[in-house]
């Protein structure tokens, strides 16, 4: 029977023997390494978190998927580490995201475009400033800046300029069936963005009723 | 002229007026949720890590990708924070995983195959090891567990027992094609774990230069 290559095939000692066999080298690199990376700590941890609305009419809030990320990234990674984590929130508009409100508007004037822009954009500041506040309060530095386009491309292309260490996604949950149509820009990010990417699933208590008031 | 039904749609009041319409209820369940969210800071997150072997000849060390992906969790996640976050290492071993080394042997008894589990076994718990060690030196509790099957489920069924706060999973960062063949191990689990996933990418100047010493 032939003897296969690897060093430790044939081997019955415990592992503690092993350790002799490690060489010291390896051992110094090791600790070294970790210190290194723990080291690295001293520049804050730049968070990017996509935010956007809820769409239930009248309440200019954050969708239930983003305010979920932002307090799982509060409770489960920040904790009390305040001063280590900077968030970067980046909230991008999609031009027609409110089509079906303004279904039986009419527009006769550049006057009319330019109240739906101005109405857009405090709808889109009050929602940062909804994120802002609350990282003011818990002594969390932070950056806010609204962007125009398809969010997933948008999101893409700002971790690209901005590059934070770690892009934070809510996700609908969604089925597959329903994800064919709505739910693809958490995957998007996972698989384009040039930064780690977080997916935070909604747990399904969270979900509305009616898919369309998420 | 019909006017849009959203409650903004018209105004032109700068957005610090806002505030005065806000609810005063709003804005204390506001300040509530997020006090909530930085006291669930008490217990520890849990973060549970994929680990895998580098598949170097006679080299059984952790793999690039999973490697990087533990030093980012320390430097970027867990920071100076040890004492807050507990880390859970699962290593899965695929039953044929040495198939190419040991295409020449000849199994004739049932020792051979107890010899080739022992070996397993050993190359499983030294890997382990690596991790437990660097933990052990900067004070970060975890624990470390050998699982059998194929990766991609075996680490869905391991988040639904354990139920960690988040799961971290190294990516080999393959191109669409080499994709689908080996590299589908994180874009199986985004989807399917039941918990918030982290993909660390491996970064391109690390990637070996033959695939399969990945």
């Amino acid at each position: 029977m032939s003897q296969p290559a690897f060093w430790l095939s044939k081997s019955k000692f415990p592992l503690n023997f092993l350790r002799f066999f490690l060489p010291r080298k390896a051992a110094r690199a090791s600790s070294e390494r970790a210190s290194a990376a723990m080291a690295d700590s001293s520049a804050p941890t730049r968070v990017m978190m996509a935010v956007n609305e809820s769409s239930l009419k009248g309440y200019p809030h954050p969708s239930i998927s983003c305010r979920a990320a932002f307090d799982w990234t509060l409770s489960k990674l920040i904790r009390s580490n305040t001063g280590g984590f900077h968030l970067l929130f980046l909230h991008v508009q999609v031009p027609d995201e409110d089509g079906f409100d303004d279904m039986d508007s009419i527009y006769a004037s550049p006057e009319d475009f330019h109240q739906m822009k101005q109405r857009d954009k405090i709808r889109g500041l009050h929602l940062l400033e909804y994120f802002v506040n609350q990282c003011h309060q818990l002594g969390i530095k932070c950056e806010a800046w609204i962007r125009h386009g398809d969010p997933k491309e948008v999101i893409c292309s700002e971790v690209k300029r901005v590059h934070p260490d770690l892009l934070v996604v809510g996700s609908r949950g969604l089925g597959p069936f329903q994800r064919v149509f709505v739910g693809t820009v958490s995957e998007f990010c996972v698989k384009h963005a040039e930064c780690p990417v977080i997916t935070i699933k909604r747990k399904a208590n969270e979900a509305p009723q009616d898919p369309v008031d998420d």
